[in-house]
């Protein structure tokens, strides 16, 4: 399974394309779509254009998006909610199907804590792609919510063969609580 | 010229097709895409998919849109930003230039008045545009934005045209102040 994680904003929108085959991740691409400043509407087509050049190149199979909150400013959470619209559209136009993350989900997936610093989840993200230099801040998010994805769905396919009648009497009780927590 | 007014929104998005020749306008079309409950994606696709199908439908050359502010609820603000984005990158992905105007700008264009009512906006909406009754609030939203749009390019063209050498030694002064108010 090919993961396209996005990380929107308006300045900077982070990409990031990762494998997963079980809990095997193999890092495949990563970088920054630089929008510039200006009116709304040319800026959100950069989104646009730099995501669909990224899945025209990359051909993932799902994208996922780290869920924002309100923020302090209520103006940037604006902004950023626009950004978001015009990333997930993207995808969705594109035939992907988009999971959201919590930042916090985001953090415990990568991280195993879900409070870990932007610098934690930088050289966590390093480690488990092994990668030859740190990401940058943008690429990493956008990584990173890449890498929560895969756990997610490794947890939710481990959590179902559970669910079926199991030959060696696992009740499998543990991993679909912690599939739950990921979801 | 024929314009495409959007009233974005995760519920109800609202569309208006106008045709404006000068300071005359033409109904073509309106309605709304209603948009259901579940996940956010698919309704940003549901948002996207529905405004290309009436992009499709009518060819509109340019877009409107109105600004949002930032609302007494910010959970809300997020909500209708998001659909907002999506609803702009449809445009600008169709190669449709969107011009933003103020709720004020486009009450001011429709009934004469900034604060105009949603009531007078809409009676004014059936009366510009000599339609048989009144239209819903969501398609009367996005008929004043094109409306507004059609009166911002027709003051510009007049102010323009004021610009050149005036034969008739206007000054045209006016005019061009007004333009800078609508647009």
């Amino acid at each position: 399974m090919r993961i396209l994680g996005i990380d929107p904003g308006l300045r900077v929108t982070g990409f990031g394309v990762v494998d997963a085959d079980g809990p095997r991740l193999r890092y495949v691409a990563s970088g920054v779509i630089r929008i510039g400043s200006g009116a709304l509407p040319p800026r959100l087509k950069t989104v646009h254009d730099g995501l669909a050049e990224v899945i025209r190149e990359y051909r993932p199979q799902v994208a996922a998006v780290e869920i924002i909150f309100v923020n302090v400013n209520p103006q940037s959470t604006l902004l950023l909610g626009q950004a978001r619209g015009a990333a997930i559209t993207t995808a969705v136009v594109h035939e992907l199907p988009v999971s959201e993350y919590t930042a916090m989900q985001v953090k415990q997936a990568v991280a195993g804590y879900g409070r870990a610093a932007k610098s934690q989840v930088q050289a966590m993200v390093q480690r488990l792609l092994a990668l030859p230099g740190l990401p940058s801040t943008d690429a990493a998010d956008a990584l990173a919510c890449a890498i929560c994805h895969a756990h997610a769905a490794t947890m939710t396919a481990a959590a179902t063969a559970q669910l079926a009648p199991a030959p060696r009497g696992k009740t499998g009780r543990g991993l679909r609580m912690r599939a739950g927590r990921l979801r």
